[in-house]
């Protein structure tokens, strides 16, 4: 079973605090950029797989989509997205996504925000998803990126010169990776960007655009403390048609 | 035009030395996996774009390629190429390959080895190798990979506890890096892992295979020395179909 480190209290606590948490998606720096990846929703069905407070699933609605599922392991997380009110096209589930099940050709969308790095058996959950899609579907999903996840020691250090560098190491070395994000503990699995890739494209997904997020000229202008985002990517969005 | 750095006399003088120059193909590590990615040659109409000595035109003849055709912008790699002997199937052309032309529909298989990150333009340089393809086509090729191209010191140096970390800063900011590797003032194009793979796929390409290239965990028994190229990946290699 995946870590339910969204359960945990401090984790918890810390995440709900976050502005993306806080505000949605609009709090989110990547979302028009994960945004720009999703066809015009009108009529179609939408899953969401890690769907935590609802404010994709909500915002799908108001896009015009006819039904959607939010699949989420947090119960915390879940019973807030309740809390937002009740809209018969919107279903919450309880899904642990290592051992999910969902009827095939039953989506025409399905998508996922920084869910993936939580998922050990990639292989297993994208066959899931492309079953679930229908032929045409689009799957959009976005990750934290595996120079962001890799290094033994994921934080800034000054270079030889003195410059602030990403200290990457242990690119290749696929696994678990334990950080003290929020709370203590916190479990992701490192795969490269190459296995991503490849683990779609065997299970039948198309390769449509791939895309190292970093914070745009404009957002660091707007954001100057964001400067430095630029100078690795943190996050990595991908659309992929079955 | 690009920079025509083999026929500089001090890079010429070191490349000629590198393994993979003195020993062809299989002095080079990264050439099992490279060639796992392409087709049986047999019958089939072969285009080297980057040939240098002709290796690789050569082994596709080995394997049964019917005709080969190699480009590359340096006339003493090309020279030295001829020495290896003649073969009326094989045809080596100086060519600049940001403004190369081919005939449409042409080759079978196009292959690419440590070229692409001498090219600036490569929605051009894409597009002419989609269109000199048959449909069903395969386009195989490898690159530096953009985490070891981004830095500004692209050099191993010590992380905060002392470990050997490979410094990747502007990562997002592509463009022209001049680097003195056998010669001084040699300029190569980075670009990020997505924006090489959406270049492929806004051409018409379909990804089908991506390799972030290090040594196999055999080839640093073999050879420990290379067991910190483990931690960062050098090349990148991609198979796309037409």
């Amino acid at each position: 079973m995946t870590q339910n480190i969204y359960d945990d209290p401090d984790f918890y606590a810390g995440y709900s605090q976050l502005p993306r948490s806080v505000t949605g998606l609009d709090g989110a720096p990547e979302w028009p950029a994960l945004r720009s990846l999703l066809p015009a929703l009108v009529g179609l069905r939408v899953l969401d797989l890690g769907c935590g407070y609802g404010w994709f699933c909500r915002w799908a609605r108001e896009q015009g989509a006819a039904q959607v599922l939010g699949l989420d392991v947090s119960e915390k997380m879940l019973a807030r997205a309740q809390e937002f009110g009740v809209d018969a096209e919107i279903t919450y589930e309880r899904a642990d996504l290592e051992t999910f099940d969902l009827p095939a050709a039953s989506f025409d969308v399905a998508y996922s925000s920084l869910t993936l790095h939580y998922i050990k058996d990639v292989a297993t959950f994208f066959g899931k998803i492309h079953r679930a899609l229908v032929a045409g579907g689009r799957f959009v999903f976005s990750t934290e990126h595996p120079i962001y996840m890799a290094p033994s020691r994921p934080a800034w250090s000054a270079g030889d010169d003195g410059r602030e560098v990403w200290p990457l190491d242990h690119y290749l070395a696929e696994g678990p990776r334990t950080t003290d994000w929020l709370a203590t503990g916190v479990v992701k699995h490192h795969r490269t960007l190459g296995t991503t890739l490849n683990a779609l494209i065997r299970t039948g997904f198309t390769v449509n655009h791939v895309e190292e997020w970093g914070p745009s000229v404009e957002q660091v202008a707007a954001k100057p403390q964001w400067a430095r985002e630029r100078e690795r990517p943190m996050f990595l969005l991908i659309a992929a048609d079955r």
